[in-house]
């Protein structure tokens, strides 16, 4: 390895480098891994690489992940089709679906605004959803992005566009977590649950 | 993706969660990516990995990393044999090396003994070296292990092999490093740079 350079092994530590949250020492840790795999386990790996790439794509209707052609959720009839719940990511559905917490529909931006980072609005999966608007029957958007800067960005530029179409607009309330303790929570995140109290 | 689970996503995440230091929430992020790469850049990603785990296998002689039957060094005249320096892994021969410390040939351990984590001696490379050394003509063992608590065990065992065949052994000097301040350095390393003092 040393010496010499050994391409097959710098070539691999260079493509997983490339994979996010990846650095140089635990890209070498995890070449030296692949290199020490049985050959069952390899051929494992790289099959789920290959069947994630090439079998899961974006719902046409919402930009969830699905290998069909529409997702399971907007595949449901038993769901809310008037209440569109806007996320980041697909995770994120995940995480109110664990929940239980909603039975409506979603849509997945991929993505949040950020100025800073490059990501303008066309970017993002926003036109699909005011495509979707347009064909009416919608009630409600909770916009659903991230309790972020960025998420908060995003929720209000896309607001802009949908309160026009007369349609409910909401976001998510901050405040304190069910649980916690006052005092670890940050200063926004209490100010934030003052700003959004409700009367009992 | 939420709803009914997704079996590629799935499998994928499962398959990356098994490679060292990725925890769940690295694995996702990294399925993700690899979801919505570019068909050309999955097709390098699984081309890298494939190419490194068939052709790179262990040199026959050291155990050093290489994709011929003998690696670079071993295969280089003018090495100094006489003299071998014995490693934890591959990774470490290139510190060396990077360094242009020595000029003397390599074994390579993959691993060290570790009654904790269940690895023997038999787990590691020791039986391939003791073979080598009884061939013959070699004047020194260097014990370049880690400065570890393991490290320091695998180096003490194996020296025991080797003293009956007389031949020298050498552990790594320890002591502050080059460039360090002194109220930065660990009790164990100072505690180390008095005991490893030299006259001058």
């Amino acid at each position: 390895m040393a010496g010499n350079r050994l391409p097959p092994y710098d070539k691999l530590v260079e493509q997983i480098n490339r994979l996010p949250s990846l650095g140089r020492k635990t890209s070498e840790r995890i070449a030296y891994h692949i290199i020490e795999m049985g050959d069952g386990e390899v051929e494992k790996l790289v099959e789920a690489i290959l069947s994630a790439h090439n079998d899961i794509h974006r719902c046409s209707i919402c930009g969830n992940y699905t290998d069909k052609e529409i997702c399971s959720i907007c595949a449901d009839p038993t769901r809310d089709k008037s209440v569109i719940c806007v996320v980041t990511r697909p995770r994120d559905i995940m995480a109110f679906e664990k929940n239980r917490v909603l039975k409506c529909t979603y849509h997945v931006l991929h993505g949040l605004l950020s100025p800073a980072e490059g990501i303008e609005p066309h970017m993002i999966n926003i036109k699909s959803l005011i495509e979707r608007l347009k064909k009416g029957g919608i009630k409600e958007v909770i916009m659903a992005t991230d309790p972020s800067v960025m998420g908060e960005a995003t929720a209000m530029y896309i607001s802009k566009f949908i309160k026009p179409m007369n349609i409910k607009v909401t976001r998510l309330g901050y405040g304190v977590a069910v649980g916690s303790e006052l005092q670890y929570a940050d200063e926004m995140t209490l100010s934030r649950s003052i700003e959004y109290r409700n009367e009992i």
